[in-house]
């Protein structure tokens, strides 16, 4: 199997410990677990794994049965209404699956991560792979164990839409785009005069408005990759995982997958594919369109994966669906084609994909000279693409980076926007499949708004903010004039929040001819670890406990008030740092520089002129809990008006283009046209 | 005249200085001032006042003819395709105003406030009171003065809706309650499993879901008082302002006013009025609806004004409409009422009211027992009412606080909440309506949301955020058992966000383990002077220059990125501090206190166990300026979808009721039935 190799390629803010921190298993309170958890949704024929897991602690609060794990449990799935309980292998017609048994250790709280004592569990385990549940209506999967105990979870398969809306969607994400920086971003975008503003965002001005709240299963903050899954599967996931509910063994790739949308309407539909992301291709939020594993970090599995599927990296595990190829592939992420130490097996992956028929660009004239027949894969530099602030306002700063895609070590100087890949992706996508009229699904994501939202950046997050706010005016007008705009859904909205929002004006001036540091205030005006609500168990529960208990003042307000897991909240996540309101013209912000206390960070005495609350080992700011806004046109769009969970985002997506039909049975066909050309990778 | 003689009874985040500060004048970029300024709509018939102002700036940048103003500036206004500009005497069939005289002096920046060097204006102006526009379309009005100098003011008479879809309004205003406080009091008032909510806020289900954006006429972030005037008239205004155009005169009540939608539906339908408040009920959003100053701290001008309207105020002034006693009057601030120093001339104004057919209640018991025949005044305690999570789970804090609405020097311990007030208020008006069917409209504000905000106490904020969701929930099954659901419009919205998110989760436990302040991090995850975008300005031009200017990029993004006068964001404002994330059980936190710099504050050292952005003259959090949150029901409702400004938000209420039609222009009707009865007021 392929092993978690891949290095932190850029800049993260992902934490790795040497076991679980805090939660034994997420949507696993009890010793018995069941993936897919207690309130799932499917689509009808939807495909997805089933993970069963019974745990034994050895030591620790949770010491059961000498951590011996039962391996004689055993599980069944009724669907409500229709009688007993039914054996799973029975129910879903497939084999018994073997027994799988292995340990894992986490740290239950900060005071055993301190003393480097961990918590050990011995587990039994089965999984069934590439399941679907056809019929609409509420399912009750029952695992018994230990004798008596049970582990209960309630699916739900949602009613599907009678016909097809839209014929094209396109999925606009403004990565970590809180509503903080789009009134943020209006203020210095468009002009006001006297209160009224003479012209407003595109954002604005969409038919339909929606707030999405995107808390994960196991923790209230999320991250780009679990935040993307729900957006494209419908299902709550980890933080950090990638189109799978999150296992306690420690393969990567082993985890119960679940089908995305993308692979839904390739395999049910045939429609075509299109990814255009601002990050690198293999980043979290592209990877969530096509690709299954526990780590988001796992990039060269996820490039393999994009081209190849996953039978090449868990060959013994069914999953007979994917994205085939998606017919266009647009970013940055260079280092993970270029033949090396960063590539799949060290392969030239640019010759991968042309080898299966790709055609290559590299350049923002390459990528505007090309024609629309071929599938089209648009790498234009190393990492992530510049921003807009750099590339518009100061172009020096795209020199000297040595980052050229063809891996020559000149600089990546003629990159192209969102707006100019997004164009060009719709103009490919539609036309290869205008002759057979298979329809469309894009991804289009401006990712640096929360990569520079990390550093402080907020200048060249406000820019590439504003660059997809016009990249979305301009897709409107590119629709309307080719007629495509009444058969598309376009959909704009974030992955989640970050902690930011305006709160007064910055004389600068003042603030540079101040040398007293309370003088110049005169011149103005954290992710898996954070856990559920302990606001909503009694007094001495964990958070992770799902009894539900009403409190002394009754629903609809918190059982305790003091609970030991209590809510973080401030005016928001800071770190150590120095402040001044000035835009950065040399290049991107670098708040914070590495600590002489290894892994730690603090503020950098050459950042801006003139003290924190998160983890010292957090680089900068964190998102945050909010929920985010989604502005919707086109057929379909009047679903995503009003409040939601941003799982209900994957269904109104569906309903627009008619997924969940009698073709979601089809899942014999090979996600791979030609798998003779296919790389296998072992352990 | 009434002269500013309020003290700060209560606390607030308002600086005052000697003179204005930064501005020479807010919307008056030039030397000639027009009020209404460039860029007001208006409803056909709606009641405000003109203010003209020449400016002759005697030093500073702006000095200009030695300092004498045009005393013969010339005025005319133009219906748009109707001919010529007419003389506004003519235009409007008044006599012409007389012509007034100051002067005023203001600093132009801080470099200029160190100094204490101000500048001073010499101003010629002129009024003309209580005017209106009834027919719809748009206007040119125009000022002329020094000769050839112009100041052009655009203005827009909306079409009114063609008949009326609502007989009632609620209102109800979540002070401060930004988007992010709404996420954080779902996640600690319900019940969330696997990432599925088991229950949702009473805002999440309404039917419809808005955006507006708050920001004032002349600074990007606002206040409650002219944000609340935005909302009830359709105006924006200038900070602390009370439904008045802010004039450079130092009288606090000669500023141009404008007429409320309480004061419109009063006057032309004879419709009722209601005010539901957890706060002083003087204070600014209360007093929004019914009262006329330049400054929110007029608090004994603004319960006279309540009663009597402007009339013994400003006797030489024509404001002929008003709320006339406004029906329901509920809330805090006993000190403008008991006998003394802080009521109106000294006098006993619940003597006041009773002598106007008022009855009074004091007490929950009192008010939940009283009929529903009589005009009604309820004051449960000095200053504001008690927050929810003291009246409900701590409260042993109401004691020893020598606050009793009566003055006795006993505790107000039988204080009702924002429920009770609201649903008793919806009695007492249906009951006092429901003869000759005219209709209510009723005000009810979480106050202590914004006001807990302010000193960091997030459980206090967010326990009156939760009792405001149960408020609307309870007034929806209220209005439906007593069938008026149907005729009742409401809306749920805030009046301008503040700087909070949640970021994580804090063991609180692990964080009081630790000696060391960046260990215990481990233990995790300001207003008028903020002025105007300085990125829509040609460098080296003032934010308040109104020339439409088009970037190098075109338009949609910034002209500059380096201007003076930058954005100041982060994450967030933040003070002097001290952090823990445990709830202060004895009472409201108190962050901060007075330093040995008079009128500066440091934190509190006996404040949470483990530093600041803003200017260290203000107390704690500030607002911001992302855009807040509608949500709506009833008849009218579907109007509310979709991103606008908050003064549109009047414009969606006065339609729902039919106003602008052919009653409004019945100004004649004296503003109190029983004038003989007033105290007026002299210098």
């Amino acid at each position: 199997m392929w092993k978690l190799t891949a290095l932190l390629g850029t800049i993260s803010t992902i934490t790795y410990v040497s076991a679980q921190t805090f939660q034994r298993l997420g949507a696993c309170p009890t010793l018995g677990c069941v993936f897919p958890p207690d309130q799932t949704d499917f689509l009808p024929g939807q495909l997805f794994d089933i993970r069963l897991e019974v745990h034994a602690p050895v030591n620790g609060s949770e010491a059961y049965n000498g951590g011996v794990p039962d391996e004689k449990f055993a599980f069944c799935v009724q669907r409500d209404g229709t009688g007993s309980c039914v054996n799973a292998a029975q129910f879903f017609k497939v084999s018994e699956p073997k027994l799988e048994k292995w340990s894992f250790s986490y740290y239950e709280d900060l005071f055993a991560w301190d003393k480097k004592n961990p918590s050990v569990v011995n587990v039994a385990a089965k999984a069934y792979r590439a399941l679907s549940l056809t019929q609409p209506g509420s399912y009750t999967a029952i695992l018994t164990y230990y004798g008596q105990k049970r582990t209960v979870a309630r699916w739900l398969v949602r009613e599907p839409a009678p016909k097809a809306k839209a014929k094209n969607v396109i999925l606009f994400i403004g990565d970590g785009m809180t509503q903080s920086a789009i009134t943020a971003a209006r203020l210095i975008g468009h002009k006001s005069i006297n209160g009224k503003y003479q012209s407003l965002l595109q954002m604005d001005k969409m038919d339909n408005l929606g707030h999405q709240m995107t808390h994960s299963l196991d923790s209230f903050i999320t991250d780009s990759a679990n935040s993307a899954s729900a957006l494209l599967t419908g299902k709550k996931s980890t933080v950090d995982t990638l189109n799978i509910w999150k296992d306690s063994s420690a393969d990567a790739f082993d985890d119960p997958k679940i089908e995305t949308i993308a692979e839904l309407f390739r395999r049910t539909k045939k429609g075509l594919v299109g990814i255009v992301t601002t990050a690198f291709v293999a980043d979290a939020t592209p990877a969530a369109m096509c690709t299954h594993t526990q780590t988001r970090l796992e990039y060269k599995s996820i490039v393999y994966e994009y081209l190849y599927g996953t039978a090449g990296i868990t060959p013994s595990l069914h999953w007979p669906t994917g994205c085939d190829g998606p017919d266009v592939l647009f970013g940055g992420g260079a280092e993970r084609f270029i033949p090396g130490p960063d590539s799949p097996h060290g392969l030239d992956f640019y010759k991968a994909f042309k080898d299966r028929g790709y055609k290559l660009v590299q350049t923002k004239e390459q990528l505007l000279k090309a024609g629309n027949d071929a599938k089209t894969l648009g790498i234009f530099t190393k990492s992530n693409l510049a921003k807009w602030l750099d590339r518009n306002v100061y172009p020096e700063n795209l020199k000297n980076q040595h980052n050229s895609p063809t891996g020559d070590g000149s600089d990546a100087l003629d990159q192209p926007g969102l707006k100019e890949m997004t164009l060009k992706a719709i103009d490919i996508l539609q036309n290869r499949s205008k002759s057979d009229d298979k329809g469309w699904f894009l991804l289009s994501e401006a990712a640096s708004i929360d990569k520079m939202m990390h550093f402080l950046d907020y200048d060249r997050a406000l820019g590439d903010l504003l660059e997809l706010d016009d990249t979305v005016r301009a897709t409107i007008e590119h629709l309307k004039r080719s007629g495509q705009y009444e058969n598309t859904l376009i959909v704009v909205t974030a992955d989640h929040g970050h902690g930011f929002d305006v709160f007064g004006g910055a004389d600068t001036e003042y603030i540079a001819a101040q040398s007293d540091d309370r003088k110049k205030r005169y011149g103005v005006g954290v992710y898996d670890n954070s856990g559920l609500s302990g606001y909503q168990v009694a007094a001495g529960s964990l958070p992770t406990n799902n009894t539900i208990v009403i409190g002394p003042q009754g629903p609809g307000f918190p059982v305790q008030w003091q609970p030991r897991y209590a809510l973080a909240a401030g005016t928001v996540a800071s770190t150590d740092r120095r402040e001044g309101y000035k835009v950065n013209t040399k290049g991107p912000r670098v708040p914070v520089v590495a600590s002489s206390n290894k892994g730690e960070y603090v503020r950098n005495p050459d950042d801006q002129p003139t003290e924190g609350t998160i983890p010292v080992n957090q680089l900068a700011a964190t998102h945050s809990l909010q929920d985010v806004s989604v502005f919707a046109n086109g057929p379909g769009a009047d679903a995503f008006r009003g409040v939601y969970s941003n799982i209900d985002i994957f269904y109104k997506m569906a309903d627009a283009l008619g997924l969940g039909s009698e073709h979601a049975l089809d899942i014999e066909r090979s996600p791979s046209a030609d798998s003779s050309a296919q790389i296998t990778f072992q352990a």
